[in-house]
């Protein structure tokens, strides 16, 4: 199967595909085709496939557990299966895999309903980087006939804010931008703070691109509600068994193309947002306190915490 | 006076003059000069001309509390005076502007020195856009031979921080540059953060770069040490009788270019920092309580008070 | 069914039924007396009668979660039932009713039991507005023997903590009363804060009588425990779909009967205390974090949670 | 002088005259008239009338620093004075309570100037009880032609805050009222809180109206800016000394008036606000941080620290 | 069976046998023991002396959830079980006690494991008394290679600092000691705080050695993680129904041998740190937020929240 | 003089005479001494000597800035005065030497006053370590009548709150004692924090034994007044122009005199404690907010401001 996936895992490394839930897509797709053109011979030769091509995705980028969920989700129903002929296992993993993103997008509608009930007419939104749930909530609110405002920040380096400046002039969403540096500023004409996720660990931080910890601090001391809509699935399991979650880090050209020789660039691509400064998570079972989250995906998802 | 002072004034506006001492400087200078060239014939028409000179020079910027201090001084000392010959008067000027110069050389070493005192081997500083006297204070200790680190934000969207970086690499100085959003990223590895301010208000907040109070905030939640280097004169003395201090907002060009239509840009130049997140302003006079300031402007420096 | 309900649900509207428990407890009694008398001849007629009979009640008042559990409950095990026969089922709703209600005793009970062992002898306990379950808990305590006093304001606009001063002098516990607004200078001779709810949301939150979050971040600031005595089924199951819960505004009469014309009176009725202030809920199952109401409702009251 | 005095106290002590200002006028004036009329024969005699009549003054009310610093200033300026004829010796304080009234006046229109600055049109001002300062600044705002709105509580027990919407709404203010405890409620819509003083120790702390205290909380907890307007002399110089400001405790039955008996009522008329809650002292000196308090007192009236 | 729990019962009194995870292993062993012994006839019987039993294991000590958690698990299972034969549920008995040892011991491996992962090579630690399933954890990061020092109080009154001291001195780990009233000094060269648990309430809050709840806060303000280790088993859960954990008093002399008569010596051997200061549990489940400990607990051991 | 000097340096160095006070006494008294028995022949032989055995006694300990302000009082005097003859410069340094000892105790006496009013009947106040200012104020609330008691820590590792608790007990004063990690358990049943200082520095922050600062932070976290009581000549000038005031560190051996080899032991005698931590500073002037420290040192001892 390697050779299919390899092609794919190179262009998610190579950011070819981009945003959590296309990326997580790409890999069960796939992992799906590859099943299907398995040569294996016995339920033994498919799994060892199988395992090797989880592999190759795994290695792709650090930060990305709804693709590692995704791909946990096939493995654990593939193992628990009984089934011992290759082309039954890999009309399995086709099937799983088509489930698998009609899951996921049930729970993209479902986080746009509960999330735009949250926003009343008259309300100022505060945003930070380009994240599609994010956008689908705002999306929602405004066809619900809602009258409201976006802020958002430019996000620095790569400046993900205008792409989300664009999709809501597009919606016509009355949007305003600012620097990162001037959310405090602005904090007090803010009337909720919406921003993704992509990774939240075992014990509730969110782990989100850089700057937004700041954001939920600047909130949290004006006392200004700060909500992450996500997936329960970009939970991060390993983090319930101790480990950190790992933080890309990039190329400093990303932030000084011609920087002088000798200077130092650091240039984390996210940050950890505490649960404390967090009211809620708008995920598809509604919303719910940060503090849970390990109890809610046990119950709902358990074999996520299965060991990979 | 006014045509010669008006070409100056316009160099301020236009910003070919930066740097609130260098702009203090040029206005006083300037006024000197014109002061010279006068052809007043009595106490009365030079008093006029001076005051219109004045006018000019107050109107270029709306923050700039140490030229208006420095030209207050100048019309202080002139008013107070008997003289009667402009002659005599454009002398005083004279004598009133290298005096002024003196003094602001003079409280920039002492502020070097006190600053540098804070600083201790195997510090990291962290410094937020481009302050000379920051920069100032740096480069006296490590000219004291101090072994330390800075670590300098980008402070978008001017990029001035790109200027701090080049000077402080070129004192061999070693420099970490991070986007301004990820300064709570990296605030627990900081042992002092020092900014330099464009005003302070009689309540004891800090007016600086948009982003400061951001980061004032994010060091104040992790118990790092907070210092504003600053001359006394940049003390805004209308606040003391209610104005707020007046925020300059900038071209929306400065953050997007190419912003798409209906985009809304928001791009003030400064924010405002409270004075319960600053640890002590370091000045002439060493280090004090912000919450003084008042007392002490009123004390060391009364004619500052006086009604314009 | 309607008509007889909508005897009912006039007196709640009208305030002539009063409290939490007694409106839940009406609500469904009617509700149970008017299916017995219902002429459906099946169950789809049955069932259409009923929920005729829901709507009719759910509309009487905004805030009033325990009323619409308990008729969450009823409909939710009628649908669950096979049942066809109209007689049968007018037959498991009064079952269910009485069921019901003998829960809502039980839970109380084991509120008071609870509540009680907090309060120790020599302590003085702060309670606003009043609250049966609170008065239960230091009626209990005061039984167990218990020494203590306590501390109540009078709530304004209606003084319902006139009531609550009245059934403790009854009991033979000491009690003082003060305003509203003197509860921060009497915080630090408080030992416990005990207040009621009248609606929990998904986040934690907890709905209660305006005045509730000051009084709760007056606690804070002073780290005095703060906990609310609440059912479980005061939980309101919209606010984890993303609804806000409605707080009810009531007339400006209430605050100023001859107030002069022109001016403006806004007299909402309950405020929201964040679930960070809250030490714990207790409820029929213990003392519970707020954090975890979520869980705790959809393991033990499940159907709580279906979509109405 | 004693019995012309006396009336005066007495007038006083019943709250027949009201408000700091108008009990200092009162009480100056009355000292000046029975100078006038002394019978005294030479400097000792007549500095001991003096001293009974400030005795009988200052007995009358327990916080009336402004009272107590207008008589004090009488005493020290006679005690300085080498004047022994009695008649010039009444003469002087004649001269001195009309200056000292006059000096009141001007602070009062200073403070009105300052304070009306902070006010911008579309503010909403909070402010709780009444306060005559509060209320000129409010004036001073709206004769400029600012366009604000005011929310005021209603203040119990004694509903001063009915007398401050009356004097709003005549002067064309938009005013809404609320109950005392439902400030947090409101407080995000609000911009600034405006209060007045009763006394202000040598910490800086403000003692005001009961609530006072919660409502600078509740305003630091959603970072809005809380000034106190106030003249310089409520500074109340024992506390300089140790001693703590004394509360007034008022009759439980301003509270209710049938209570049950049995029942305690606490009623204090002040409660004391931290420094730390407080943004500013807006006095006639304009805006000054509390915690410099002493400080300024003792520069700008020093004899308001002579022991008495 | 009484006679051979007694002798045992005596020792743990008396401090012979300490540490909890001892206590409760002595306290099954030896029920086991006595259960091997018993001359109990019938079912009946045997249950009332296992009863008995139990009653003197829970009377030697206020402070010992996994002591107790371990005889409810037996006393429960025994209650559960159908077996009549007192031989059988001797059998039973004996058992039940070995698997819950090697439970306990398989839950120490894994928050070793799991707590291993939290330490970077590089980073100090701060741990607070002495807990063996801390240094189990510090241990185990040594054995993985991990290079880190730690930071020891020397935990007054009776120096159990100095045992964790020894302990780590001997395998290998940089260690150094303060006084207890020093850990603020320290705390901003500490990247991680770790200490054990004597009991877990319902709410989320940990009774640990005194101490702890200050070194939390401390933590809490410098934005230091902090981090409890502990068994799911000392959860207590009688705090669920509203009891307060109690806190074991102990002699002044520990404090001071030789106090001067009339001196009052206060020596709690705990105290008790809330929820919102603790970043997470480290438990054999992974890491939890305290929060949530409660559910944690009914999930996976029911049994404990049987009333005894 | 030298010689003499040297005798006295030695003795403060041995900690043979310790105390703030005692050591500020011996220093001059022995200076003075000194100069008595000087053989110089003229002023400036007089000066160089005067300054050696400045130098000498400056030498001994690091912290201590009382008797460093002392010896720079007489220096500037002498300096100041144009005295040529050795016997009359002898005879001045005579007459300030005991000029200043009579203002210490002056100043002990008013700070006894006025911090005694800040203690009620009923209070329970905690001290720290011990503190002969605070001793004063303790045994003047005593004298004057008032029935209070007191809590105050061991202070490892030297345990001076023995001293402490000895003295309040011949006093009379019901005195209890805990270990100092122990505070936070009994913060609740505090009234008042009172404890002494080694040093303050220009920012309003206060250098005092190990520990304080952790007092200082748990009763801000529950709302208790904290106060230092201290003569202002503690203020130390360096820190004005930038240095960190120097933080004794003493040896392991009082820690644990027979620690295991390899084990490291910090072991500072004092801490820092912020500004925003304390109440007030009671010394001879009142109680002021420590943010004006150095505008009080200012005004009243401008001379402590000169350069050494």
């Amino acid at each position: 199967m390697s050779e299919i996936v390899r092609r794919v895992a190179e262009r998610i490394r190579n950011l070819e595909i981009q945003g959590a839930r296309n990326i997580a897509m790409a890999a069960i797709s796939v992992l799906a085709e590859a099943a299907e053109s398995s040569k294996a011979r016995n339920r033994e030769g498919f799994l060892r496939e199988l395992l090797e091509a989880k592999e190759i995705l795994f290695n792709t980028r650090e930060t990305e557990p709804l693709m590692r969920n995704a791909l946990r989700k096939i493995l654990f129903e593939v193992k628990e299966s009984r089934l011992t002929d290759p082309r039954e296992l890999a009309g399995l993993v086709s099937s799983l895999s088509r489930e698998f993103i009609k899951g996921l997008e049930a729970s993209n509608r479902r986080i746009a309903e509960y999330g735009s009930k949250r926003i009343r007419s008259g309300y100022r939104v505060l945003t930070h980087c380009h994240s599609s749930t994010v956008v689908g909530i705002l999306r929602r609110a405004r066809e619900e006939g809602k009258d409201f405002e976006v802020l958002c920040t430019e996000s620095r380096p790569r400046y993900q804010g205008r792409i989300t400046a664009r999709e809501l002039l597009e919606e016509g969403i009355r949007t305003t931008m600012i620097v990162d540096s001037a959310v405090r500023n602005f904090m007090k004409t803010v009337d909720l703070v919406l921003v993704g996720a992509d990774a939240i660990t075992s014990e509730g931080n969110v782990v989100n691109k850089i700057g937004t910890s700041m954001i939920a601090l600047v909130a949290y001391e004006a006392r200004i509600p700060f909500y992450v809509a996500s997936e329960l699935l970009k939970f991060s399991p390993q983090t319930t068994y101790g480990e950190y979650e790992k933080i890309e880090e990039r190329s400093g050209e990303e932030v000084w193309k011609d920087a002088p020789p000798g200077l130092i660039i650091r240039n984390p691509a996210f940050d950890v947002t505490r649960r404390d400064y967090i009211h809620g998570i708008i995920c598809e079972e509604g919303i719910i306190s940060p503090h849970t989250i390990l109890e809610v995906v046990r119950r709902r998802y358990p074999w996520v915490l299965a060991v990979d």
